[in-house]
Formats: C-alpha cells, structure tokens, sequence
C-alpha cells in the first residue's frame, strides 16, 4: 500500500492531494501492468503507456500528462523538496512548454542537486585532509584523518558509480529516438495543446535538448569527482615521499651519532685499559693523565670527522651539511678549547 | 549419457518425471543437432530450432515451448532449487506471458541470485577484514588477515569476471533483435496461444524488457565489485601510510635514544679517564668527586637536551613535542633533585 | 623454396605427401598473387581467389576446397600435430559439413590448444611462486622467487597480448558478413555438394558459430589471464605490507633493547663516577657497595619500566604486549632475585 | 543586463559598437529563445535560429552572419583579446570564405590558445622540478618541491578535463552532419554570396575540415598531456627506489658500525673485568698490561673483520666493498702501528 | 620557399630534379589552396583535388598521380633515404599497381621503419637497465642506471603516442570508403590505365589492403611498447621488493648484534660495580675474579641465546637461522674454550 501525493498544477497554485492507494488501484487507474511498478533499479525512466515512470533513489513518481504523482514520499527528506522546490517549479507559467517538461525537469534537477549535495560534502573534507596529510612538516601521518579520508574516498567512489548509473540511464535514451518521442507525452494525448504550444516547435527536439542538459550536468560532475580521485592518488605519493624523507633524515642523523658512540667506544677502550689494576710504566707520570685523555678525546673527534666526512662523500648530500657541521662544532668545541670554558658555553645554551 | 528432469507446468502443479537419456535420443527428440548440447562455454543462452540451450555454469537446460529440461541436475545443489524454487514459479498464473517467459526468467533469476550469494559471502568478510587492517592503533599488520584479505579480493576477481560473463552473454541478445524473436518460442509455435495471450503485447518486446531487467541487475552487481575493489586498493594505501607512520614514530623516539646514549658515552669518557690508573691532582680534593660527577651527568644532560632541541627545529614536529619533553623531564629530574628524593620518585611510578 | 605437405582426406584415410615447391608455383597452382604468400603478420586468416590463407604464429597454412597445404612445417613441433591431430581430425566423417570447416576447426583448436598450453605452464609457476612469497612467516623475499615470478608475469603478458591478436583477428572477421561468406569455399566452387550437404543448413551461419565458439573460448583464456595478472598485483600488496609488518615488528624490538641499554648506560654512569681515583666519603663503608651497585641495576630496570609503558601507551599496541612482558620479566628476575638463583634459572632455560 | 561588443568587419577595418543589452532585447533581436541564452555548461557549440551561440570557459560569444557578439567581456581579459587578436584576424581579406568561418576559427584559436598556454605554464614547471627530485644525490626529497609538483599535477588533471570537454564538444558536432550544415550560417541566409564565394567549394565540408583541425590540435594537447602525467608517475617510482637505495646504503654503514661497536663491547668487558678491585695473579706482570690491552684491540678488530665479511657473503654486495675496506683499513692501522704513528697519520688527514 | 624534389619513375631508373619553389607557386601547379599546404599536424595523411598530401614527423610529400614531391628534404636525414630507399623501390617494376601505389607504401614503410628503429633503440637499453637492476644481489638501486630508465621510458612514451597517432590516421581513412577511393588517383585521371592495369583487379580493395597491412604493422609496433611499459612496472616492484627484504635482512642482524650489546651492556655493569672504589667483601679471594668474569660472559652470552631464540620464536624465520647460529657459535667459542686457545681460533680464520 502506497502513500501517493498527485502534484497537479492549477492556474497559480499547485495541489497536492494525498491518498493512500494500493498498487492494483494505481495500474487500473493508469491502466499499467503490475511489473511497470516494481521499481526494481535505484536509477530509472521509462515511458510507459502514456506515462513516465521514474526511479531516481528514494524518489519514486509516475508522471502522467496532467500531474505527478510521488510515491512513498514520507519520510525521505522528499517532503521539503516537494512543498519548498517543486511547488514553484511546477507553478511558473514562464515555460512555454507543456507539463511533463516542467515536471521531468524538476525531477531531474532534484537528482543532480542531490548528487551536486553529495559532492559538496565530500569534497572540502577530501581536500583539507589531503592539506593537512601532504603537510610536509608532518613526522608521521595523522591516523584519525587517514581514516576520515578512506571514509570519504568510499563515499566519492559510491557518488562516482551513481553518476554514472545516472548517466548512461539518460544515455540509453538520448540513443533511441522512438524513446524521446514517448516520453513527449502531451504530443501524443493532447494533440490539440501540442499544435497550440508548440508553432514552429519540435517537442521531441525539446525533449532532447532537456535531457542532453541534464546529461552534460551530469558528465561535468563526473569529470569533478574523478579530478577528485585522482588528487587523491597524487597526494598519497606525496606523503608516501614525505614520510620517506623524514625517515632518510632521521636515519643520517642516526648513522652520524652512530659514527660518533663508535669512535668514543674505539677511543674509551684506552682509557678503560689503562684503568685495569695492571702495572704500566706511567703510574705516576703527572703528565700521562693528560695526555691519554687529550689522546681520547682528540682521537674520537678525528676519526668521527673522518667518519662524517666519508658519509659525505659517499652520499653526496646536499641540504645536509649543515646538520653535520652543527653536530661537529658542538663535538670539537670540547676539546679544543680548555675544559672549564666549555662548561661555561654549555651552561649558556 | 545424461540424467534429465524435465519441468512441466501443469493445471496448477509442477511434474518433474526424471529420466536417463543418451546425448543422441535427446537430439533426436527436439531435433537438435550434436554440436548444440556439447555445452563449451561456462554461460550461453542460444534459441535453436525452437529450443533456447541455456548454460549458466552447473546448469545446463534446454527449454521447449512446453517444459524446461534440466540436465546431470544431481550433486550440485540443482535438485532443491528445482523442488524449492522453480516449481513454485512456474507454477504460479499470475504472469500473463506464456511458459518461455517464466522459465527463462526463473533461470535468469537463480544465475543472479548465485551472483549476488557470492557477493554476499565475500563482501563482510572483506569489509571486516579492511576494518581491522586499517585500525591505525596496529603496528603491524595481522598477517592471517591479510592472507584471508588476498583469498577473498581473488574470489572478488573471479566473481567480477563472472558477471562480466553473463552481461556479456545478455548484451549479445540485446544487440540483435533477430535472436530476440527467436527467443519467443510461444510466438512461432503456437500462434493461436500467441494471439490469445498477448492482446496487443508484443512478445519480443516484453522478452527485451526480461532481459534488459537481469543485465540491469548484474550491472548494479558488477558496480558493487568495481567499488569493492577501489575500496580493497584505497584501504592499502592507508595501511601502508599507517605503517610508514608507526615506523617514523619509532624511528624519532630510537634517534632520541640514541642521542641520549652518545651524550652519557660522551661524558662518561671523562669519568673512565678519571678511573685510569695513572697520577692526576685532584686525587685527595674531596670536592673533586662530586664536581666531576656532577659535570659529567649534567653535561651529557645539556648535550642531550640542544641535540634534542636540534631535532625538534630540524624534522618541525607537531605531535610529537610531548614525547621529548617527557623523555628529558624524566631525565632531568636525576641530576637536578638529589638522588635519594628521584629514587623515591622512581619508585612511586 | 617451401616444403609442403598438402593433407588432403580420403574415403578413410589422409594423405600427406609432401613437396618442395617454390613460391611462384604456389602462386600459379592457386591462381595467388604473390603478394598473398607474404604471411607478414604473425596472425591472419584472409580468403583469397577462393583460397583460405591462414597463419597462427609458426602454422603456415593454405585451405583450398580439396586440402590443406601446410607450408614450412618441419622442425617447428608441427610434424607431430599433423600426424597425431590433424589427420584424425579431418578424417572423422561425422562432421556433416563440408571440408574447409573441418580443416579451419582443426587448425583453430591447435592455435587454442598452444594458447592453453602457455598458459598451463605459466599459471602452476605463478601460483606456487605466490604461494610462497606471500607467506607471512617469510622475513624476506626468497630473490630466486621473484626472478622466476618476474619471468612469468612477463611471459603472462606476451600470451595475453597474442590472446589479444587471435581474438582481434577473428573479431574482424565476425564484424564483416561479407568475408565470412567468402570463407565458405564449398558454397562457391561446388554448388552441388553445397546443395547436398546443407538441407536447411546455412554455410554463412555456421562458419559464424565456429568462428564465434573459438573467439568465446579465446575470450575465456583472456579472463584467466586477466584474473592472473590481478592476483600477482594483490599479492605484491600484501608482500609489502608483510615485509613492512616484519620492519614494525623488529624496529620496535630494536626500540625496547635501545631502551634498556639507555638505562643501563645511565645508570652505568654512577659505577663509572665511583670507579674514579678520587676520594669519595664511602670507600670505607661495607655497605656502600651494595647500596650503590643495588640503585644501578634497580634504576636502570625502573626507567627501562617507564620507557617501555610510555611506549606501549605511545603506540597503543594491540598483539606486541607479551613481547614487552617477556623481555622485562627476563630483566627484572634478575635484581629482584639473589644473583645465585637467576644463573640457576638462567642455566635451566 | 550584459555588457555586449559586436564585432563587425568593415571594408577594412573592424567597427567595436559597445552596448549594455538586456538579455530579453538580445532574444528579441536574435529572435532566440531565453533558454539559449542560458549558457550552462563551461563549453558549448550549439546552433540556433542562424546563429551560432558559443561558450568557451569565460568567453561568451552568439555569432550571427553579419557580426560576434561577445559578451560580458569585461575585466575577464577578453578586452585585450578583442583588440590585438580578433580584430585583424577578422579583418584580414585572404580568407576566401565567408565571416562566420573567419569567426569561428578564432573563436577556437583562442580557446585553443588558452588551453596551450596553460600547459606551457606547467609542463616546464613540473619538468624542473621533477628533474631535481629525481636527481640521485639527493638523500631526501625536497619537500617544498613535492607541493609545487602536487599543486602543478592538479593544475594538469584540470587541464585535461578541460581539453577532454573542448574535444567532446567538437566531437559531437563532427559526428553529426545536420549540425555542421547548420554552423554554415551564410548557406541559409544569403544564397547569392553563397554562390558567388563558393564555386566548387562545398561550405559544409570546410567547416568539417575547420573543425577537425581544432579537433586533432586539441587531442596533440591532450597527448602531451598524458604523456606529462605518464612522466610524473615514473618519475616517482624513480624517487622512491632512490630513497630506498640511499636508506639500503645508511642501514648498511650502520650495521657494519654496530659490528664495529659490538666487537668493542665484546673485548671492552676484558678491560672492564681487569679493572675489577678483585685479586688477579696479574698485577705485577709488567707484560699483562700490554698483553690484554694488545689483545683487546686485536680481537675486537679480528671478530668485526669476522663480522663484515660475513656480511659481505651474506648480502653479496657489489658496490660497497670498498667503504668495507676503507673503514676497516682506518680502524686497523691503529693497532697495527705504533700508537704515535697513527695520531700522526689521524692528525694529517 | 621550399626546396622541392619531385621524384619521377622512368623507364628503368628514377630522376630527382631538385628546385626551390614557392608555396604559391606550388599551389597554382597542383591546383591546391595555400591552407592544404601548412601541414599543421605531426601526422597526416590527406586526399586533396587528385593529390595526396601527406606528413609524417619531418618528411612532407604531396603525391600526384606521376610523381612524389618531398618539401624540405635537407638536413634531416631524408637526403639518405631519398637515393637509398625511395628510388630502388620506386623504380621497381614488379609491381603490377600503378605508380601512388609503390610511392604511398614506399612513404609508410619509410614512418614504419622510423618507429621501428626507435623501438629498436630503446629496448635493448631499457631490458639491459632493467636486468641489471632486479639483480637480487644488488643492495641499493644503481642511481645513474634509474635515470638511464627513466629517460627511455619517457622515450617509450613518446614512441607510443606517435604509434597511436599514426594508427588513428590509418584508421581514420580505413573507416570512410569515399577517402579510400579518393587515394586511388589513377581511377580517376588515367581510366585507361586504369583499365589496362587492373583486369579485375579493385584499386580501392588493394588500396584498403595496403593501408591494413601498414596499420596491423603499427598495431605490432604498438603491443611491443605496451609489454615493455608493464615489464617496467613489474620489475620496479620486484626492485621494491628486493630493497625491502635486504633492509629486513640487515635489520634482523641489526637486531641480533643490538641483542648482543644489550646483553654485554647488563652483565659488563657487574664488572662496573667492581671497579667502584668501595669495600667488598671479595677483594682478596683469588676466585673471586676468574668468577665474576666468568659469570658476566657466561651470563651476557646465555641472556643473548634467550633473546636470540626469543627473535627466531617471533619472527619464525626459515633462512635466516644459520645466521644466527654462526653469530652464536662464533661467540660462545670464546668463552667455553680458554681464551688463549681462541686467540688462536680467530688468527687463523
């Protein structure tokens, strides 16, 4: 059983009528057969004797040539669109061209506006996102909007496949000529306003004309969300190279602090082994003390810069010398100069 | 030699006499040639001399103006779909259309709904699957979960070339009306059934409709795969970022370890120079102890602390401040506080 | 100069004798331009002057009327065919159509047969390669593995390409209505034997069908091939993302063990301070010793505790807690308990 | 209320009559319909009522046989256009055919212009940079140029869009014949300058041959295009395996440095037990000294040796053999010579 | 101006009058307009008042039914091919077709054998560069072996768009039968050569023919340059992967000598506590030391074969157990056997 609201335009108004019809009462009403009300595909339009019967999702109508008639229209949002949208569409007499236009108009423009909805609300969020993800000052990619992502991107993809359900609905007929006649449905029952309406006019060209608009709308969508998809791919390269980098980096600057623990472990064994409770011959040479130690020091600050500047030469780096200068100046600055002063310039960091 | 059951709509039931019959009796009987039961391809549906020789995978039939035969039905699931699905259906009146019409749609109808049972098999277990993989609070990946991901995407594969079979098969009628009319069998058989029945119902145009309906369906099925599939590829993407993610993470917190590590072996080089066994001064200074002690932990302290700091300006982190202050607030609370009260502050962790 | 063996069936046998003869010979016998004897691409099948030309990759072969002339064929593999397929083939009278069906179908079916051998050799490799790359237990990718899958993806791709070419070439034909009837050589030079041979029978229509039967099997090999090359680019997913599992996996058992040696570094640090030659206030106390070696390897085993959970919070592990768990208990048995006791278990493991 | 400039050629030169119109008037005038006036879609071509109304992104134009009306020209750099390009492109006699082909060619020459010069200001931009990002000395990418390259690569997915659209555009008319004859605007309206221009030329044919040529210029953009795209990906394939490469490299100079570290800790411990306060039989040996200091260096470069051709064999490597070598020959000529030797040879490096 | 060189078959040899002359003037002889001359795309191929206009990449020629005019033939290559190729082919009077024939396949041959060489150039180079970068031996990527690839596959690119334009060409002309008849310029201005030549010989059929022959060439051309592109693809992810599992590798060893120091770094913290300067109990028991000692190898060495089994446990490995064992063995042999008779072991090694 079916809650059906029958928009029928009047002079300057629009009624709308609703009644609770059961699904034998409408076919013998608009003499059609049972299976021509399945609506079995959420996306479909076809002409059916005399009428056009229309799936676009949640929406299901019937237009015949005098009204539209809106199935199960509770519920869905649909309430609004037909009293705030279709109402004034349906109402304006500045058309030149019968009812059904004015109504498969509406219709189509409240499908494309719904998918025009969809992507609009998928598309800032996919581009933020992606703004803050490529972000190249970013260590590591933020999971919850990696997550946020993939939702939208299964969105987009879903938006994509109904675009193009949409699409080749209007193409299947945009290519068979007797289809667009059919759906010009005052030509046929009301031949008396065709001659009057249309001087000079082709209803079947018009119709054409309507639905290759639609078409193209709906192409020019398309084409948005696969700019879409593929940003998307372009910046998860992106970070993909990010991500890659800031790991090279952090790995030199590991590799170089690892040269640096070597040549102070290569260098302390000396001092470890001149602190075994073995007898050599400088125990109490007053100036064995400084010398091994100044040899400790200085020989783990050599072979680190031998070590750095072998790096160097073997990566060939670029943006990073720096980095190793900094690490080395700060190393050296502790032996070259008299131990107490380096206290000092430590205490000023 | 082949196990036929042969369907017959009768008054208002369904017989299923079933029968041994040689492949040349069989050609006989409908007179067929050899060649059209050889049954080649996995999916057909060809009209031969007034008989439609339908494969849809396990199902082979052939279907006469009067019956439908079922061939070599046993073993593979055929026998409930013929007692618990085909009777009913070719038993009901309420379709206008003659048997051909009901049988074939029958046929149809349970080649789709296997489609849509292995989309319905592997579809949850792929969503669960990606839901799980993609949980960004996993380091690593499950493994047997990426095992079950790669058997579910390769049945995905295989389904996806199925329905792209059976569109196919459907199209290749579609795109020609003589086949069309071949196929309303009741039409060349039976004029007087075929007047009868169709008062100003154009068989081959309702057998368009049929078919148009079940290629429709398995597009809308064929859209669902596609999108499981960009779904498969775009949750590898986030797996893969997420990984790259966890392991910068690690990589920063192991480099500031490290950094840690060489500024104690640093410092502490001064402190096994002390320990060798060779004549300093300060041998008997009692404050020398504590100076050189406290020199060495709050030296390699600072060290840390600017090589920490040269990170911190050199990756720009966001997130990650937190870690390090922690890390060095841990640290610097050692040499800062005396070490009885940090031992206390240890213990109450 | 070719060799040619020309099959020609007899009442129940073949002949095959076989000639060198030269290219303009040919031409003449056949009233051929030379032109037509060039066989430039690797796959065609042209009807000329009443001739089938036909060449499938190293078949070179002439399909008049009478016989089958296959040109070139020794040392190519093809000598067993001939004698093994091809005489049983065309000798069989139950084919109720005339020779040129016979002849076409057997050369078909080889071309299909060596497709299907291609790739029966290539998918077994390919699958076992898989097989064993994608196992998760693998920590890195067996090198000789990836050579073999390399060598098969490649060979994959030349197969799918010739499936590509075979199936371009018969499309062609099926495309044209005019040069499928021009390969129904019997229709044209033997009006009698077609008159015979075909009560009711279309020559035109069932060259169709055997063209349509092998491009549909054609198109069954390009499916499998299709699928192949889909389930090589999953698995070569799911090796990364394992080997990048496995990376996590033991970065983060690096991380935990850099820990540890950074707390027993640290800790370290205090044995080294007393370990100096410089007078401290405890030389003498008997319990000095114990207190000091005690706060060592307890506070090292804290901050090792507090570094670990701080991890374990920082990257909210799932699977990878019992490795902590393990790694500290192994730890702290061993300065909760009396030394003694720990090598005794220590021994025992 | 539209700022309209109709261009008109006079004998010889191009009158600019400004004025601001109505969108009524202008329907009025044209006798076109309001609807026609609408310009939806970003590119459109259509013929109405002998005029041609024409959409080129911010180019709105009707052509009429006499005179373009450009329209909302204003500040969109339109003005510049009108008069440097299109004046002396309309102006100019040499054209044999009449003013609307002279129109518009320019029209598409300008829309053609536009498309050309934003891939001239793109492709160079993106070739830079990705000729410095692929560059192989550089360890990590540069990340303000990875979001040049992102930003350019969207710029080139827009531009392919809209060289998609223009050629669709032109490809619909091209398909459709009716349409090209009704672009021949002079043909309907004034036959007598029809006859006399056009002797032997058919004006229909030279549209079609205007239009292809734009076509075809339109698909060299959209192969330079793809081709741009194609480079963009293999160049990031290229970036990653360098990245890649450079992180094999760094890993590997670290694990032989931490060899070289574990080889130290290894026989450091020797030290370390020797420094024990415990009773050894060794204390008074003047040769132990020497002997366990000699033996602790030699063994631990002994195993690190041990260790890195074990590495070697194992990764069989092919260029890093001689960093193996350099640092090993650095690290053994310390033990190897006299200790004042080498602080010589360190200190001259 | 255009340097022109009208090649001229005669009766047994070829003449090649050169002359410089103007556009204008070239268009009064061949009756052309000046704007078929301008040869504004890279490829065309075009039938104009008995001419044949024809550009393909530098070479352009207008073929009249008695000649082959090639423009600008200087300096780029066409000086060779016009006296090596062109003549002997032109001159050539096996050939029963008229003279466009010879001229029209001597000029597709010439672009065919241009693409081919191109491929020709690139394939070698690019399976060399491949070969030797999936060598599973390799540990980092050859950088100056990448950018070998990366050039010739942006040549690859280039070579596929030009073998898509110039099939796009083909077929263009293929598809209308009134261009292909338009080519046959004898037809149409020698009938009586024209009969003489063609006894039952269709010039628009061999015309065709010729055309397909060229196109199924460039279609061969084409699937070439596509395997290669996916043989390059599949072998960057081998590379990926071979990089991968060398850092998993290295890694694993990374993490086995980690373990290692981890265990020397705990039990040498003993040897630590020791050499305190503070009372023990042990300082003279002359056990104590070789106990002590012994106790931290032994424990270090036990505490390392725990944690190294722990890893095996973890990771499950298959290959890299040996690695273990013999880093094991290696170890523990220095402390089971004496030491003296371990120096001797790792001398000899």
């Amino acid at each position: 059983c079916h809650s059906v609201v029958s928009v029928k335009p009047q002079l300057h108004s629009v009624s709308f009528p609703v009644a609770e019809k059961k699904k034998t009462e409408l076919c013998q009403e608009l003499s059609l057969q049972a299976r021509d009300l399945r609506f079995q595909h959420s996306t479909s339009l076809t002409a059916r004797n005399n009428c056009i019967i229309i799936r676009m999702a949640s929406l299901k109508a019937i237009l015949t040539p005098q009204s539209l008639l809106v199935l199960d229209f509770r519920g869905l949002g649909l309430d609004r669109w037909l009293v705030l949208e279709l109402a004034p569409q349906l109402a304006s007499q500045s058309h030149s061209l019968p009812f059904e236009f004015r109504a498969l108009e509406a219709v189509l423009q409240h499908k494309l506006n719904t998918l025009q909805t969809r992507l609009n609300d998928v598309e800032p969020v996919i581009l933020d996102t992606l703004e803050s993800l490529v972000d190249p000052k970013i260590l590591s990619a933020d999971r919850s909007k990696l997550h946020i992502l993939l939702q939208n991107s299964k969105s987009l993809s879903e938006l994509e496949t109904d675009i193009k359900v949409f699409k080749d609905s209007l193409l299947k007929i945009l290519d068979e000529d007797e289809i667009i006649e059919e759906l010009c449905l005052t030509k046929w029952t009301d031949p008396r306003v065709f001659e009057e309406s249309s001087l000079g006019i082709d209803h079947a060209e018009e119709m054409e004309l309507l639905l290759e608009n639609y078409y193209m709308q709906a192409e020019e969508l398309g084409n948005k969300t696969r700019e879409l998809k593929g940003l998307i791919d372009d910046s998860e390269s992106v970070i993909f190279i990010n991500l890659d980098s800031h790991r090279n980096v952090m790995m030199r600057l590991n590799l170089q602090l690892t040269m640096g623990s070597f040549s102070l472990t290569l260098f302390g064994l000396i001092g470890v082994a001149f602190g075994m409770n073995l007898t050599t011959a400088f125990e109490d040479d007053p100036r064995a003390f400084w010398l091994v130690t100044g040899f400790m020091f200085l020989g783990s600050g050599l072979i680190w810069r031998r070590l750095l500047s072998f790096l160097g030469r073997h990566l060939e780096p670029s943006i990073l010398r720096p980095v190793r200068k900094t690490l080395s100046s700060v190393c050296f600055s502790y032996h070259s100069k008299s131990l107490h002063r380096s206290v000092h310039a430590v205490s000023s960091l």
